[in-house]
């Protein structure tokens, strides 16, 4: 498999794995890169070049078939295993993070959670949380695949700093704040404001400038 | 301007505009299709029609003017103006939601929370807390553009239902669940497994199954 794959492809791929999912639940069984692509506003020609990155999945003229593709996503993907991470603050954000019911099922567990005040903190149905100290030692003696993020802005790099120290390769950062990594080290921002500029295209061609 | 821009395309621009405004206060002043395909992991073509859509900002072979291309994806964003939103759900998520900084400098205003049990929950430096069963009423008194929903899944389609009689047009779905909305309405959930998931790719690249 190639290893220079464009990030955004990849990004693309479980939004992908998503529809698909939801195509096999309505009862298709093979769709063309043509379909593909109008359920995402893509062009065909980008499908066909994001898919073929990973193999060949599609016989030209013939499309996809469902389940081959989603089974090869799975695959690609990573969800056929389970993932570990770990927390790093708990304040009213990273509380809201911890008891998102949507991780445990899609393979991802929360093995520990970590912040500054860790007696003024809990977490309801998840783990104790730990004083932010035993970050680097814990990391050591267990290591963690994903680190969450929802600490303060001007925090945000240190921590980062510290789980990637500890061998931590993948970062999901709530905090508004674009941070550095080395290049080994994936990193994805939450970021509610690229979502709702999305949104606002749409209100502004559909109603009068106030 | 053309009508029928498909959802993925106006789902980049925000991602355009981020990266733009990035490159400008590094000080690139032109970059071309290819450029920003590499920055963005797209083909140039698709860089290409996803902006032809919106009117001819480049000339063949000399690239994109910056500032020119920053100043029209904010007229086509609606980033010139301010959004009113509400917020329906004020537990733990909904008032990390509504803490969030990001919100004001991008021109996006909440101008009311609501809850079901509005007397429990305050928000810090935030709106009063209102009754759920009042938000019809306020609606019709004043419009607002956005609703963000922070309610458990099983309480979102109601509220949407709600919001969208109430003449919202916009919604930013924290609800785990996918919702039906008329097709003058639009949706964009916050999903973090989605994120996970592309991330993942590289560590079942990088490390050991165990």
């Amino acid at each position: 498999m190639p290893l220079d794959i464009p990030e955004v492809v990849i990004d693309r791929l479980p939004v992908y794995y998503r529809l698909l999912a939801r195509l096999q639940r309505e009862g298709t069984t093979v769709i063309s890169s043509q379909e593909l692509g109008d359920h995402l506003g893509v062009t065909p020609a980008q499908i066909r070049k994001d898919l073929s990155y990973f193999g060949r999945f599609g016989k030209q003229g013939r499309g996809y078939s469902v389940e081959r593709l989603i089974e090869e996503l799975r695959l690609i993907l990573g969800l056929d295993r389970s993932w570990r991470m770990v927390l790093v603050g708990v304040g009213q954000l990273g509380r809201a993070i911890a008891s998102y019911r949507g991780f445990a099922p899609a393979g991802f567990e929360l093995v520990a959670a970590y912040d500054a005040h860790p007696d003024t903190v809990r977490i309801e149905d998840g783990p104790v949380v730990r004083p932010i100290g035993q970050l680097p030692t814990d990391l050591r003696a267990e290591p963690v695949d994903i680190g969450i993020v929802a600490v303060p802005a001007n925090e945000a790099q240190d921590v980062i700093d510290t789980l990637v120290a500890g061998g931590v390769q993948a970062i999901l950062n709530y905090a508004p704040r674009t941070v550095q990594v080395p290049a080994n080290v994936h990193v994805r921002r939450i970021d509610p404001v690229v979502a709702l500029q999305s949104m606002t295209y749409h209100l502004s061609r559909e109603r009068p400038r106030r």
